[in-house]
């Protein structure tokens, strides 16, 4: 499965820029390069210069200069592929990425596949497949949560966590495997008491790892919530509250503009997606109204719900605003309800007052004048416990690793059975198996199937 | 002027990609990083590493890992700016992107203004000032002959021109200057033969120079083009033929998507600009009509007219054509007419000989079945002399460049009267100063006014 071609392309994100980097990995890269390099000092070869090491030069092609770079060259092993590897900074234009990755790919080189390079490090034994798997994800991470998650398991946070107890279940596993060879003589070459420790403390883990998932995935995600409100209660003026605080620290750095994302908002570095909801009370009339339905089955699907009024008009509907609230309490008892009464800088001290002894918690708000909006904050990220995070927890974020963890877990509790049922133990040595090889799958340790490793890499940036 | 502080900006293109490239400049640039930095080996501190080596390992804040990275150190003089360098190559995350340079203005870097690592390289005398500008000219440069007059000018190309011509021109200056002082003896130690010589090149040089400049431009900027010619004879399908044909070349390489570039097209390397027009044959009953007003406005600022028409309707209005393709000729002598006579895979035989022996030098041609697409690009191509591009000669393509050539032409040409005039050594004194400085403007020697050089670095990119 190993390829030996050469393989090239554009490391940097597409655009103009000061520099780019072009990559090449395989047997033949510095040779390559070195083909169409011309140093600044005279004789200087590519091929004779230490790994790590970075040249000043022309890329040549028959004669004409395509550009001055800056080469830098990896030699095999020492490299991310594992592979040989050049790393050649361009100027930063499109003409010159093509020109120059035209030439390599005239000169021998083939364009990489998405993720290609990350494969090649997972296939030389570079990282194992979770780790390779966290390489998309710390490129794609957008929120200091999403981004330490992914930094965790880049590092092997996973794989740390099973590697020295799936290699004392393979131990017990060779053990119970030879009892079998010897069953006439009912021999006990695996301590039964050492062994139902492990599978209790395999069941411990494996149940933590599952159980982070659910957060984990609302960090790497965001954490859904929807708001509902009649339109001009001033909900996207309080998303722009929201927002543009957060963004004030990314647009202090020039040059780094954040691609659009919309109603997602990063507090306190979590991300929180801002669901849209039609308002429910347009529709009060027609309660079994179409409107309503879809409001509440984006509700559904939140894991916190905002409810905005208009303080300065609860006065008028203060019943049917109290009996919404009721429904949403009903309806989704086990959802966080917030209520915000925005635009509480024209509300008198009267009103305030009666607004907060009928509404329970109400998080009085003035989207205009900035005031309520630290106080909402708090409320959004009280939802969430970053204390795994911050104590370096692992965190399970990926729904391939947690299927696996939910297939090892359902084999590891078969053993448990077994051992209970005290069933002989070829019967569940046919359980130990299966554990071993769902918990290798998330690693790699066990050939994983080129297809799942086909769809793994595809969702890679080209270049990674 | 010289700056010591130590600045820092993302070097490639803002977005997501695989990779992106942070770099420092500055005395403490590698004493920052490393207060930062922590290597995958032991102990290894970045400020004893060698230049030009680079270093796997992991930017930490406060014990919390940013990122793992690969750091390049570049050391005092060696470097692109000549202070000390460090590129930090991360993932291509914005939020890593942003976490890493907002550590290091927190540790005292600043933001670098745009091109100011080029405006330090200049500084420091890595470079002199044309070749900085060229550096812009690279980046931005999109077609192959902007391209490689970009990169000539950045290898020195006008300096070299000018450098030995101004080192004798001051030479002569100097004994001149000191005949001056023995103003009363009559002596001459400037042998007048060998300076009339000097001055005579001198001008040859510059005459040349500035007449690449007209060439030089056309190819940085595209030559421009007016298509006239009434709505549906398919103008919009002849562009997109010429595009389509060229763009193929672009989009096999993946990861390298071009920014729309709007009727631009660039053929055998050299960029086409096609200014839209309105068709002049609407308002033919109104003669004077501001359409047409327009139309001829259009035309006056393009080099190239190409006059479109529907070949099956040419019967029906032969003399209008005829009539506005003399009048174009007559308001427009110096510049070149192609007709183009459009839709020809519906045209007859006879008819299309009539349009051959009707209109000299039409091209028939059919957008839709690309039949005459080739020799309409030739056509084009063959209005550009390119010979000076293969035989590497120097080519003027910055209006700045431009003006001080022109002025050292008048003040070498009033050294040139003084001498035919025998006037006075001391009043032509002044006039050879004033062509050295206009000369030494181009390469920054003489020192340049601090607003000029703001002006020609404001234009480059920041991390450039």
């Amino acid at each position: 499965m190993i390829q030996n071609d050469t393989i090239i392309a554009l490391a940097t994100p597409s655009g103009v820029g000061a520099i780019a980097v072009i990559r090449l990995s395989g047997e033949d890269a510095i040779k390559l390069v070195d083909a169409n390099f011309s140093s600044v000092r005279k004789n200087k070869r590519l091929s004779t210069q230490k790994s790590h090491s970075v040249h000043l030069g022309h890329i040549v092609n028959n004669g004409l200069v395509l550009d001055e770079v800056l080469v830098t060259v990896f030699k095999n092993p020492n490299s991310y592929t594992g592979e040989n590897v050049v790393e050649i900074s361009c100027h930063g234009s499109l003409f010159i990425q093509q020109e120059i990755i035209q030439l390599f790919l005239q000169k021998g080189c083939r364009m990489a596949d998405n993720g290609e390079f990350t494969m090649r490090a997972f296939l030389n034994g570079k990282m194992d497949l979770s780790q390779a798997e966290a390489v998309a994800d710390v490129i794609a991470s957008n929120s200091a949560a999403s981004h330490q998650m992914a930094i965790q398991q880049m590092r092997g946070g996973i794989t740390n966590e099973l590697k020295e107890l799936r290699a004392q279940l393979l131990d017990f596993a060779a053990l119970i495997e030879l009892e079998l060879d010897f069953s006439g003589e009912d021999v006990e070459f695996a301590d039964r008491t050492k062994f139902k420790e492990l599978v209790s403390k395999i069941t411990t883990v494996l149940k933590r790892l599952i159980d982070s998932f659910a957060f984990g995935n609302a960090m790497k995600n965001g954490i859904p919530v929807a708001i509902i409100g009649e339109p001009n209660v001033g909900k996207s003026t309080l998303l722009n509250t929201l927002l543009n605080e957060e963004k004030a620290i990314v647009s202090d750095i020039a040059g780094t503009t954040r691609d659009a994302i919309e109603d997602e908002i990063i507090i306190e570095g979590v991300a929180f997606r801002f669901i849209d909801t039609a308002g429910i009370r347009d529709t009060t009339d027609v309660v079994e109204s179409i409107g309503i339905k879809k409001t509440y089955e984006k509700a559904a699907n939140a894991q916190l719900i905002i409810y905005l009024i208009d303080a300065n008009k609860f006065s008028e509907v203060s019943d049917i605003i109290i009996q919404e609230i009721n429904t949403i309490k009903e309806r989704f008892p086990s959802k966080r309800l917030l209520v915000i009464a925005n635009k509480v800088d024209t509300l008198s001290c009267h009103d305030a007052a009666v607004l907060e002894s009928e509404i329970e918690d109400v998080i009085l708000l003035s989207a205009k004048q900035k005031t309520g909006v630290d106080e909402l904050k708090s409320a959004l990220t009280s939802l969430v416990n970053t204390g795994a995070l911050s104590n370096n927890e692992t965190i399970v974020t990926n729904s391939r690793h947690f299927e696996a963890l939910n297939n090892a877990l359902v084999a590891i509790r078969s053993v448990q059975e077994g051992i209970d049922l005290g069933i002989s133990t070829d019967l569940f040595s046919i359980d130990i198996r299966e554990c071993l090889r769902h918990l290798g799958n998330i690693t790699g340790e066990y050939d994983v199937d080129k297809d799942i490793l086909g769809h793994i890499f595809s969702n890679f940036c080209i270049g990674k």
